[in-house]
């Protein structure tokens, strides 16, 4: 019989390899692979759908401690109650749907999506069927991206602060209108935005060793293995700082990632433990690190050596321009004052796509209507409104609401790190390596030992809370906007 | 039970897996991943050798028509001659070897690569006692590259030409010695390189939707998928040349996979038949049709736009220059004039350290020593001597003799193409489209449903005949220099 820690081995290896299969189609794979691509992914699926479900991971689960044995628990009853020919269609429907979507939006063809779309509905459906949910579907699907969490408790945290996210965002858009931000645009160089790009990410402690940043239309962070973490971004020809916040939010991913216990790689106690705590940290090096004064009094001066056009721009010009607020139609590149009513947006229609009260042909014109609501103005095309983002098309329903999650908790873990006298001074000398430390020792090294809920109350003395959110909203739009 | 079809896509989708985890090894992986990646090639391979050996795999053989029966019955005779423990061996084995032989290739340190060709040379005389053989253990490991092929027979076929290869290639030298050639040398941007590279291999019939080409230390042709085959190549700053002729003959390879029926690419019929056969199509693109007069009336004047140091040379003083022959140190820089020569060197060595007559400790000196005697002069460096082919590092013994096959071949087959009037008048006016369908319809389309030399009887009237290429040889290196 395997021994539980031989298939465990086994599991990380097959995922290990999926997760190399996935990089590859997205960053340098040719168009006409991707069928054969799909059947790799979904035989690889399968293989650990399998094991994952045996007998002998089932018998082994209590030899383990409790907080593996807790979460490899969870995970086996999840996967066995979704049958083998599911799972297999799953993964080659989204491997084929990546590809329609890119197409689609390429083309402004919500019609070359749709097919696909109503394709990973119903198969989200069906895995919410499988598994069950106490209040609504939507709860089985984000249980995968966040353990313990509850729709209505999402909800229930979005709708206290929306309102006030609305104003700071209306308030800081209003301001911004009177802030000079032109001079951002200007010749950037792909090879100078990539010297700038890695000097920051190695800066701040991502180790390109054990990684790298390549291309792609959707910026993301995969891990490929205990030592391999692939970053990827795109660049603007015109503005060098479009790819650089990129970069940062992905070494955010990237730097939890590298920080996680090595050895456990394929025990839950070595990997990330949702993605609500996972984007705390894309947030907390992109916006808390990236839009701060100190990062900039540092990194300023290099910038200018490498963009000729910002040489006339002082750091007193430049600051307020990188923290400037504008309604675009692009979650990616929204700022922190109106990121979360992209995912307010989202959330809602998923919602009502899972409850069967939104139909996949209607999405296009509900997307347009809600935006329309929030932001007062309507997307042109659908590449810039229901076709923006990769998750769908990768099956990542009931996933978006992790990103507002993920602000939150970014600026909880900031206010209680900053409480740190060594942290903050350092971090006001432009000294961030500290500030990794604390993150290291507070939440990567933690792994999934602890509920991400009880995590942050751990490392910062209560649950997920908005107020620091909203503190830091106010603060930065009202005050070092003005 | 399995049936035979499910099995073989199964170790299709597994080899295929395992060749996208190695192109990413040799082309973007960071430096430490080396340890997990070794792991998972080992684990695949792993998992292939147990499907080749099954039961179900030799009870399925009957139902298969009798060539991919043939084909398939040699290759579960071999694998289940090798003990499982032996093929991960060997695999985690070179994987970690391949980084190392980069490493001591770069610091120009052989010992930092001996202790792995060591335990390489180890693996590969446990297969061949293994697998037994004939005459000698090299027998065992050559069947493995060329079906059918025996040392004694390949030596016997270098014997028959060796004096005359020397005497073409001094011969060559010499009249190249009064030959100008410094233009080649110039401002090559690698923009402008990839460009001429892509358009070439485009005009040739290269599928970039089913392919790419990327940069290696160590220029190769893998195939991913039925619709995937990945080029590579290496730039030189300062002569567009080298590239060029790289990616051409990698192209050559690249074309035959290509050609291959896609709905065979997990059946022998699907598959190239041997790497003798495989060279000769690297070679005719690189050789016969790259560094002829009717391809350089087509192309001179596009790599006259891209690369300005040649405005001012004519096609008259091109052309011999890049049919100029050196004695050169690297096998992959060499000259057709020179380049069997360093395969006359391998092919002994080899041989050598297969019989154990050849220690690994001694391998740098006898390896120097008998270059001075073909050369005329010893390398000045390990890198350029021993440690400049990535292929034992790979577990490659047994395989150079397969590029000289491969030379030999790609004349013959030349030779018989053109006998083909409206293929010869074609590639006289430039148009290389009907050379490609010739090798299409007589080579690349049956797979491996003859043996190598029987394919080659078919495709030219005989089997593997020395005269056409040492005719070409003495044509190219006599008359066109002159």
């Amino acid at each position: 019989m395997a021994h539980i820690q031989d298939l465990l081995q086994e599991i990380s290896l097959l995922s290990s390899t999926s997760a190399t299969l996935g990089w590859d189609q997205e960053t340098y794979s040719p168009t006409r692979s991707v069928v054969h691509r799909a059947k790799q992914l979904a035989y690889l699926q399968g293989k650990i759908h399998k094991l994952q479900t045996s007998d002998e991971f089932c018998e082994g689960l209590a030899s383990l401690d409790p907080a593996n044995q807790r979460e490899l628990t969870h995970r086996y009853e999840r996967a066995t109650k979704l049958p083998q020919e599911l799972v297999e269609r799953d993964s080659e429907t989204s491997s084929l749907a990546k590809a329609a979507w890119s197409e689609a939006r390429e083309k402004n063809e919500f019609q070359t999506f749709a097919p696909h779309l109503a394709k990973l509905l119903e198969i989200a459906r069906e895995k919410t069927d499988h598994w069950g949910f106490e209040d609504e579907p939507y709860d089985a699907l984000l249980c995968e991206y966040e353990r313990g969490a509850k729709t209505r408790e999402i909800a229930a945290l979005f709708e206290s602060i929306d309102t006030e996210l609305a104003e700071i965002a209306a308030a800081a858009v209003e301001k911004s209108s009177v802030i000079p931000a032109d001079f951002l645009h200007g010749p950037a160089p792909i090879e100078a935005q990539q010297t700038l790009n890695r000097e920051i990410a190695e800066s701040l402690g991502f180790d390109f060793a054990q990684g790298r940043i390549d291309t792609t239309a959707h910026p993301f962070c995969t891990t490929l293995g205990p030592a391999d973490v692939r970053l990827t971004t795109r660049y603007e020809n015109n503005d060098f700082s479009s790819s650089l916040f990129g970069v940062m939010h992905e070494t955010g991913h990237g730097l939890y990632e590298q920080g996680l216990p090595a050895s456990h790689f394929h025990l839950p106690s070595g990997q990330a433990v949702s993605l609500g705590v996972h984007e705390s940290q894309s947030r907390l090096w992109e916006n808390h690190v990236g839009r701060s004064r100190p990062f900039w009094e540092k990194w300023y001066p290099r910038a200018q050596e490498l963009f000729d056009h910002l040489s006339e721009i002082s750091l007193d010009e430049f600051l307020p321009a990188v923290n400037r607020a504008a309604y675009s139609p692009v979650r990616v590149e929204a700022d922190e004052a109106t990121y979360d009513l992209h995912i307010l947006l989202r959330f809602k229609l998923e919602r009502a796509l899972l409850a069967g009260a939104l139909e996949v042909a209607d999405v296009p014109a509900a997307w347009n209507d809600e935006f329309e609501k929030l932001f007062g103005f309507r997307p042109t095309t659908d590449s810039e409104g229901c076709l923006q983002d990769i998750h769908w098309s990768m099956g990542g329903l009931g996933y978006f609401a992790t990103y507002s999650l993920g602000n939150i908790n970014s600026a909880q873990l900031f206010e209680a790190a900053m409480k740190d006298e060594s942290t903050s001074s350092a971090f006001i000398k432009g000294d961030f390596l500290p500030l990794l430390g604390w993150m290291q020792k507070n939440i990567h090294k933690h792994g999934s030992n602890l509920f991400p809920q009880d995590l942050m109350e751990q490392a910062t003395g209560s649950k997920t809370d908005p107020k620091p959110y909203l503190q830091h909203l106010r603060s930065r739009f009202t005050n070092e906007l003005g």
